[in-house]
């Protein structure tokens, strides 16, 4: 059975052009570039461009920094946790704005931090999802020392107002952060336009491998790093550098921005299409309004069917969808997004979440609206609710 | 011009079979673990087989802890500033023993934690360029938290009474963190042997890829995670789990320790051969007792000849070799160790390591030798002080 893979908000398929990227690096040129001999300086090259392709990317100034680091999860807890050290030597500011959106890497590090003696504001979405400028400002005080607020959400693909936030933050003279794991690829992300100070992505959500990522880093903005040792990174990240990873990376976002037209044109027409379907069965409800959503993405509650249970009979039929976050899948909890919408009890665990990426096809789609449609109707006869 | 390497202290070349088993990650199975549909299933049992792979590596039990991170690097920061986390807590306790031998990101993290008030101290190598279990048993106080002692040095490739010195800390109930980046694959690395409650290690060194490491910890041992998030590694270490990764490393410990006997011997010989060559020429130093010294690495000093010139020249021939860490290549400070051991002035910028792997045959070491007869003749006539 041919599979169809619809969870690519949790992780991507490794485009054949970026495995073919990489695969130089693992027998032929294994220097560490750090070396003095050809085997280290024949990779700089490599790097160098791999650099470029990243900056291109986001479109960042010469003079910023873009870490090359293991993932977003590291990028997220380098800012989170490289601000406690900083706020641990200016003792009045000990104030973090974030949401209950972000990914568990965000509020973990940020929870963590309060056992520390850090104060967080958890800023909760509105009732269509949403968390808006004017609620940043709102939450801002003279001790805020830093609002971490992500680009658009894995669960939902919604997209959240950055450059507002942005232009508060700069105003009010706070650092901002974005968790832009899920809009690279999608969106277009431009630090020119929207001048954030963070901004961390991972790899292996743009058609990159795992276990690599960026953290951008905004000239001039200073930020202890989290793995200490070794001058890579101008400092900022020790460790030997992962040479295929990088190289991965950097043709992944490049890839990324060739086909960001595509994704805004096919993909989205392969989702609207999916989500068009969905939206005919009685009793559905899909989350966000879709304008305001990055092209991939559909997150649907259907009434009377439980998530895990439509997750599995999909499954069962060769199509791999998610209930939410990956992170958050062996959990039980009710959606927080569900709740924060205003849905009532019952819908609490109907959450399903189909992403699609440039490698999806129509006919995936078809069957999967075939299959979905039947598996409504099956586990909604079962369902003693419904 | 086939290309001899012998830089193996600083990365190696990966194992084609490692390369190869990796591979079906990247386009076939890219699920992500911790999904719930086929995609996600499927990895799991190549998951759980590299785990055990790296258990029975260095013969971990059931109960303890290995977590798969990005490299060493990141594994001695979490055990570093994991500790500065745990002391935050208990104000008594704010002292940490290391040595000067250790690699920069020990060095780094210490002196970073030593800005918020750590105390730590960081133990001379003797004459003989050894930490011995007397010096830390001397070194610790009522106050002493935690002791981090390389296994093996990069440089020389001694290898540290590491067995002494856990048992010292045993003693005094003290924790014992161990950089064994570069014992695994060279010398048996056994942690109900060596009781230490804390091990680091990095794939690259032992032929498998950059950017995936781990870090053992103890059954019992309490550490908080440097990357907080998620629920992988048993809420040890948030971020997708790297799949090629991990599989791949689990691969490259399994033949690591497959090939164990052949370091001692096969490796051993070819490096004593070199070793036997170097001493022959007149003016020259090898730094530490052969029998106490992993099996592939000689660190030799050449009066009259500068170690970068060596490097250059060497290079010149197509032979890959380091004047010491690849961290501190771009640096020019003189050798720590050898002024450690006492070398006089002139000699403190004459250190040239060479270290061989299980892919280094005997027809290099022979070029090698040659190569290096010659270009010490050459650059001697050239010195102005020999
Ligand atoms: C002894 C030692 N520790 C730690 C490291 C760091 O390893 P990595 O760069 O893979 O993090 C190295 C290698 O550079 C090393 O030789
Ligand atoms: C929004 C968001 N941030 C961060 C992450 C963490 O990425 P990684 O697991 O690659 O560190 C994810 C993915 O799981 C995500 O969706």
């Amino acid at each position: 059975m041919e599979r169809i893979y619809l969870d690519n908000n949790a992780t991507t398929i490794v485009d054949p052009a970026v495995r073919d990227a990489m695969e130089p690096f693992y027998c032929h040129m294994y220097g560490n570039p750090n070396s003095l001999h050809s085997f280290g300086i024949e990779v700089r090259p490599y790097l160098h461009q791999a650099m470029e392709q990243l900056y291109t990317g986001i479109n960042a100034a010469d003079e910023d920094d873009i870490v090359i680091n293991s993932c977003a999860t590291e990028g997220n807890n380098t800012v989170i946790l490289g601000f406690y050290f900083n706020l641990l030597k200016d003792t009045r500011k000990k104030h973090i704005i974030t949401t209950q959106l972000e990914h568990p890497c965000i509020r973990e590090s940020c929870r963590y931090l309060e056992t520390h003696g850090v104060k967080v504001t958890y800023l909760a979405p509105d009732h269509d999802g949403m968390i808006t400028a004017e609620a940043v400002r709102e939450a801002i005080t003279d001790q805020t020392a830093l609002v971490s607020v992500m680009w658009a959400n894995n669960e939902t693909g919604l997209i959240l107002p950055i450059k507002e936030i942005a232009e508060v933050c700069r105003e009010r003279g706070v650092y901002l952060h974005t968790d832009a794991v899920q809009a690279i690829g999608k969106i277009k992300v431009d630090v020119q336009e929207v001048p954030v100070d963070f901004l961390t992505f991972s790899a292996h959500k743009f058609h990159g491998p795992k276990g690599v990522g960026g953290l951008y880093i905004r000239n001039g903005v200073s930020l202890p790093p989290l793995l200490h040792g070794g001058e890579q990174m101008g400092g900022r990240r020790a460790g030997t550098v992962d040479v295929p990873g990088m190289v991965a990376m950097g043709k992944a976002m490049e890839l990324a921005n060739q086909h960001l037209a595509f994704e805004q044109t096919e993909v989205r027409r392969l989702r609207d299409k999916l989500e068009d379907a969905l939206l005919k069965i009685d009793d559905v409800l899909v989350v966000g309004k879709r304008e305001l959503r990055t092209p991939n993405t559909v997150y649907v509650s259907i009434r009377g069917v439980e998530g895990e249970a439509l997750i599995w009979d999909l499954n069962q039929n060769g199509i791999a969808a998610s209930t939410g976050s990956a992170c958050a899948s062996e959990s039980l909890e009710a959606s927080p997004i569900l709740t924060a919408i205003g849905a009532d009890k019952e819908l609490a665990h109907t959450g399903v979440r189909l992403s699609l990426s440039r490698f999806t096809t129509e006919q995936e789609i078809d069957f999967t609206i075939y299959t979905i449609s039947k598996a409504v109707m099956r586990l909604r006869q079962l369902s003693t609710s419904y």
